[in-house]
């Protein structure tokens, strides 16, 4: 039992919980990037997303809404990264509730936008659109 | 009626849809960050996640999981930004997918992490686990 998301569920690791149910933990990040910055993680243990079931994943926008009235977050941001290219660092399922206080404290976002050919844009969503339905 | 979601919602603006159903639609984003980016909204119109009622979030998470599947992200980022000050740019609450594929395309994270006091973040804690529970 090497994940520390799993221990702090088991209570073999401590943490500073703010939401608790059969489903859902949710406790304030220690290194946090601005103030009230909160972590909300599925019980069930996954890597990604795609990892973990529908049914435990019910709660967690509902907390995410919770958590940002309770820090009092006006401007915030919900982030959830897989992979560590996307910025993971714990191998288990977390949600991060960040406010943004400020242009300097909070998460910094980098919105590189590409180039675009509108007709592959639509020749592509209808293959996504495909696949989707099949999932 | 200004709202281009609720625009796109109604069939008054066109999209690339890959999803749809009574709650929920998602539609590629027409300048995106990284092939594949995608964009989830509830049918019902709030700015702030905060605004949108829990039960008109049911599906949101369960449709990221397809698109990531659908447009085989590996690495890849969830976000949800509330207010400009957080980089949100259309006034209707949006999930973004946004695949990593290499450093360059997708999102860029800030991580500009603060020093805490582990006492004050202890009594923080209580703080907000209590205004949580009153929500
Ligand atoms: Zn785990
Ligand atoms: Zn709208």
């Amino acid at each position: 039992m090497a994940c520390i998301f799993c221990r702090i569920i088991k209570g073999e690791l401590p943490s500073f919980k703010i939401f608790e149910s059969d489903k859902t933990l949710a406790f304030l990040d220690i290194n946090p990037l601005s103030h009230g910055h909160t972590l909300i993680i599925p019980k069930h243990h996954g890597v990604s997303l795609t990892d973990i079931p529908d049914d435990s994943l019910t709660e967690v926008l509902s907390v995410a809404k919770k958590v940002a009235l309770a820090v009092k977050a006006e401007n915030w941001n919900l982030l959830q990264n897989n992979g560590r290219l996307a910025h993971q660092e714990v191998d288990h399922v977390h949600f991060h509730v960040i406010p943004k206080p400020n242009e300097k404290e909070g998460l910094g976002v980098g919105w590189p936008q590409m180039k675009v050919d509108m007709d592959k844009l639509k020749s592509y969503s209808e293959e996504v659109k495909s696949a989707v339905s099949k999932l």
